[in-house]
């Protein structure tokens, strides 16, 4: 493991290279209200691209010396850079993929502090304000491209996924990419890696200079899932809730690979959103793919989708197994769907203002006893509502079985009581065994021990 | 005179061409609140460029029924315009340069609104906020380029000079332009539009695709003074003191080409500025020229400075009588010791932060008989102080002489009382006399009687 | 008279940057086969814009120390130029657009010379030998470009016009740029330069960045009528025949300004052409125009037509006087019936391959006496051949008047007799006296003595 | 397998979108002058890659019906293709790199024909007519680009590489790409291609748009080394030797990974032409590489250059084993090392014309049993005349091997007779049984059986 650094001074191509000197005094602001913390260690997680550590602690450890300042030029501003990791360069260079990544998070961290947080004119208690927000934070970054037609599929799925589905993602890419589609992820390794891979070569096939590979993070994530440096367009969004809400809004379509329990939670993310009423009409091409060792995975999980949600549910996607070719037919027949349904209603191309997203996913979720007590388990209510209690009940359990703050929780507090309709929390218990069966789900290295009981 | 109109449907290529929806709703406000009512107006201005209209009420009053609203389209928003003036088409398709003219006005009207006015970052009472603020409306508007080297030429001058000098500013614009020099006026006809037109022949000569005619106008003047369609990068600043600012800021040198005394309210300012003892060292080339006709005015306006704030003045400007040639080669020279300074300084290029311009300069000024009552019109003051309080001086002279308010003020209430010292009134009476005595001052036709009387 | 001179090492910009090194020694030798010193005149030519001198003879005298040679470098070729006119520069450096004509000058020395006249694939004796080299001279230099719709204008007239007629052609081609069109013309000052200038302004104000300006010149004229700098496209075609070919088959319409006898004789090329009865249905946009100090200038070329070649001839042009909006505007009408007259037909749209061109108008004139004495002026024969002849009767009276071989040829052998019908004989001589008359032709300072006579 | 064809119209874009009539009429020409047969088949081949036939006569057989026309429009020219492979399209659309390889395959085959072999400035007897002729050929596909610094990295190996050494071969372009160096490579699969998807993914983390991917093929071997699409520069040389000199001429190194015997005839030819003496100065980075399987390849390799050529040409190469950036690395110092010495000597960057190629590298060679008795293969002669008969000895028995004419003489007349000293013969015996024994070479399923013997 290299543990080498490097110093070095970097300048802005052309996007962000003026600063005025109150910006600049607010970066280098190491206070409580300053942004120098939260700049320096999105900094350093874009350094760390490819290297093997996704624990954001033990990076800020390891490179504690690192240090970002702004230096003002004739010519605009230059970030000073010490102490970062050597592998951001290659031969004392910095890759320029990297070097860009560097602007992005300076843009979006200014932005959504000047602009966002202390403007009056963005309401965030507010369901529209939040839209709203996260509308000017992509257009600030330029992701909100009018002359492209719908294009961009999302693709989800796990970071720590098998070398066979890797190449299976990668495959995909090149055959979306062949079909001059764009791509967008969550950044990081596996199933969000692979895709970019394929499409850049399918991109270069097609001689498409201009292909997108769109990563949208978020500052807590970003130390974990450090953006691969052929991620074109990187924007960090202020926090999750608002990340998910900008892949739906900004993407035309979704492609899911195998992941784990975190993939599962994606998945119930969108179809909660998708079967609001008021999205009842709305075109919105979803796959979930895999090659055939996926095949195991995909059944389970659709199988607790009809038990759960129902058919309507499974109506909303397609289980494609070993099949790129399909899987990109699929989406680029869905991309027209989604460009007629736009065009018969003016609807814009590149923000799907007429997603109804419900507060309920819009507002984050914390994993308490208390939080997981009161959850809402049963099918006496509609659909997109138990989507909605779905996902954080699997969001709770994932935290209690694998995250540090869950774990402690669990220790000090004991398993977690749900109350849940035996319907209900029959093929969740059994889901969630599958994964551990298949080894879908990283778990401290001893027996599966639920973190959860249900109460009658 | 022409008074047909046109309809048309427009979209912006490739700039401004998302808005969210709380945009369009604030732009479509008629309300007090609204921007509707600005952003009519200006357009129309906009669209009423080459006409021989200078008077905004007319030209309101004419085009009466002119609307322009916003529709939003699959691919981002387009203009809906009804009864716009026919001048600013050829064959039916709107000259394209005033079609960009019309996004730059919403771009910057819409910026100030929602960015700059209420949000509480920019606190616009303190000298350093509206610098601020005139740094960000620039930047927004993509006029601070970090990769061009000091080149920009801010050219003053009136807008109803003669033919002659009219063709003599076209003359200098292309020895600029030979040079690779850019050209910034305050939009509007006469010695505001010749430089640009000689310079796009020097450009095109010297193959120069980027060439920049930036033009700087505010919402009170642009019905007067509407943009040339080659302007080829128009800023709408909130209001006058903050376009001066802009000028001084972004502009590399100026050149002063004959006019009448609103011309010599702008050699005033720069003066006073420069007097400034923090601008003592800044390089900052300044010619003041015309062709033989001009001689007499420039000479006027040289004895006058030197009569009240003395050689130092007189030092930071250069009178050069019909050699365009030598006036190019002035600037070109002076470009470079701009350039050197800033480099020695690390300054930037594309903004001057270093200029010092006291609040006196950033306030405005209203001509009531009370203001000008009490201005400082002697020597025992700071020379920059005292420049400040001549351009005052000058202001309300110039207002009761001409304006409409200034003159109704006088009929009311008598002439402006000023209290000045002989040896700076008496050069001033002079002056203005030249003025009118070359016809430099439009009068309305009667003979000169002076609005103020001097009380010892 | 600026006689000063410059020394200068230039490199071409992505263009002609590579050459062979049995091109370059072609291009260097001074020997009788050798390149150079067509190249090296042509070159002093170029750089001699917009110097007063139009004689040929007098710049070579002047500028007897220049020289120009190449040097290979390891970025590919530089001109290492010596003595060259300092009317080239600015402030030692030279003139972009200049800059780009000396290496356009090069492209087509060598092109024609190594391609075209040793290439036995080209035979030049036949018409389609002619044309087909025209052809590839042509697509060399990039001139046959697909993606144009047809919108080149070609602009004739005489280089020494009065400012009035200056003025007007300026804007002539201010009208035609803000209507998108483009301007070919042969190089030089006078109703060659004004329609570009114009077109400039014309074309900044609608953002056209690619506006087309195209000389057509060739060795034995580019030094009296050195390209303008405006002028981004230069063909050097190798004689005067293939020059007009040029002009007809890759313009899509004429407008002619006023001139002397050589703007006759060119309006006598293209109604030859346009007679012919293959030529019959083609749509071909053709315009006589000046200020109304033109009338009687065309009104005199109209009768001499109407008595000759009749109204069929006439139909074939329109005379419009004083409205450069109305010549624009049939220009622009006359594009679109150009446009759907070639899509109807598959023909091309950057090369009029269907134009047919009799080879009496491909093969060069040489106006001795017994050539005159063999011209064949009477109206028992087809309209274009009929065309033919008197184009070459005027081509030998003008050179009888003007040109230093006819001069002496009349000298030594009396005065030219031509064979005529006198209802043909009659307008000429009536036309030619009209341009003494009204200085349309340069005399060497004395009373118009007739340089033929007519034999019945 | 796929054998659907489809019919479909293309054009050009923006490149050779015009052509004459006579060019259109020389390509459609089916007659033994005609271009048409070569055209259609190189078009063919071009159409069909990535698919796995390699033979180029199962090919023909097997698109018998496949047809192409050229069309003229109005916007020049398109092809109109009957009965093409359906590998060449995606969901009925050609991919865009295959399309511009047709244009490129017109592009070469008009201008060798129509410009080289029939023009007389082109002595193609001689050496520098022969060098002259490829120059040309380059120049005219825009591949002499003066602005790029020495870059361009051939890669030589085998087409039927394993998947390890495939992969390898894309590592290593990887890290080529992320230090901004290009690839030039004989198209086709395997070693051909791998370093072009490594570099194509390296580039992209670089954000370098205009990465080269340039393939040098023949009209003889197209057919089996079909062009992967993402080559982005292809070149149709009119013969293999030829082709050859446009690799060492045009690149900047080679970087050789393991094949079989093609593979070590090319070693022998790049190693025959550094041993001239009059190259004995020049840099010219040469790394053999390959993973861990390799090793023994490149160690038997080395050993037969040891023995015959001896330590002098050992020099000039390095064997890299298994450290992809190592190899990238080592290349990049060449790189440096190539400029300076251009630098120093005002030579070209982008042709290399001080390079000695002796005429026995330039003239074709072929393996008839006469040849091969008259080789001479004994060390008392200079190194590099020694190499030029190993190569061609080489070349005769792999003739006699594998290839159709080789067996067919074989059969016929016997074993070939070679003269040659043991201390050479011994050491390629052992090369040629080593190859075997590793499955390095393509024999027909049986005992190896040697086609030569030695005659003392």
């Amino acid at each position: 493991m290299n543990h080498d650094v490097v110093d070095t001074l970097i300048s802005p191509e052309g996007r962000l290279d003026v600063l005025s000197k109150a910006e600049v005094a607010k970066l280098l602001d190491s206070s409580q209200g300053g942004l120098y913390k939260v700049f320096r260690n999105c900094a350093l997680a874009v350094l760390n691209c490819g290297s093997s550590i996704d624990d954001g602690k033990e990076l800020l450890e390891r490179y504690s010396n690192f240090d970002v300042s702004i230096v003002q030029r004739e010519r605009g501003i230059k970030l000073d850079i010490r102490g970062a990791p050597s592998i951001a360069f290659v031969d004392g260079k910095m890759i320029r993929g990297i070097h860009e990544h560097l602007f992005s998070v300076l843009r979006d961290i200014l932005y959504v502090h000047f602009e966002v947080v202390d403007n009056p004119k963005f309401d965030l208690k507010r369901p529209e304000g939040i839209t709203d927000a996260v509308f000017h934070i992509l257009r600030n970054a330029n992701q909100l491209q009018t002359q492209r037609n719908p294009n961009l599929v999302v693709c989800w799925g796990g970071h720590s996924i098998s070398r066979i589905e890797y190449n299976y993602s990668k495959e995909v890419g090149y055959q979306l990419g062949l079909r001059e589609l764009d791509i967008c992820t969550g950044c990081g390794p596996g199933a969000m890696k692979g895709p970019m891979k394929g499409a850049t070569i399918g991109h270069a096939k097609q001689r498409l200079a201009g292909g997108r590979y769109l990563g949208i993070s978020e500052p807590g994530i970003i130390a974990a899932e450090s953006p691969n440096p052929i991620v074109n367009d990187l924007v960090i969004m202020p926090d999750i809730e608002k990340r998910l809400e900008a892949f739906v809004r900004v993407g035309h379509g979704i492609v899911v690979f195998p992941g784990g329990a975190g993939t599962a939670e994606e998945i119930l993310y969108i179809l909660g959103i998708l079967l609001h009423p008021d999205n009842a009409e709305m075109p919105f091409p979803l796959v979930f793919t895999g090659p055939a060792t996926a095949r195991e995975y995909f059944d389970h999980i659709d199988g607790f989708i009809g038990a759960t949600l129902g058919e309507e549910a499974q109506r909303r996607y397609k289980i494609i197994i070993d099949d790129p070719d399909a899987v990109a037919r699929e989406m680029q027949l869905g991309m027209k769907m989604v460009r007629e349904f736009r065009k018969s209603r003016g609807d814009a191309y590149y923000f799907n203002w007429s997603l109804k997203i419900d507060q309920e996913f819009q507002r984050p979720f914390r994993p308490t006893h208390e939080n997981m007590r009161n959850l809402s388990l049963h099918k006496n209510q509609e659909k997109h509502l138990l989507a909605a209690h779905l996902r954080r009940a699997f969001s709770g359990v994932v935290a209690g079985n694998v995250k540090e703050e869950g774990i402690r929780a669990i220790e000090q507090y004991g398993k977690f009581e749900i109350h849940g309709e035996a319907e209900i929390m029959a093929p969740m218990d059994a889901l969630l065994a599958s994964f551990v069966e298949h080894s879908r789900m990283k778990l401290p290295g001893k027996a599966y021990e639920p973190c959860y009981r249900i109460v009658a």
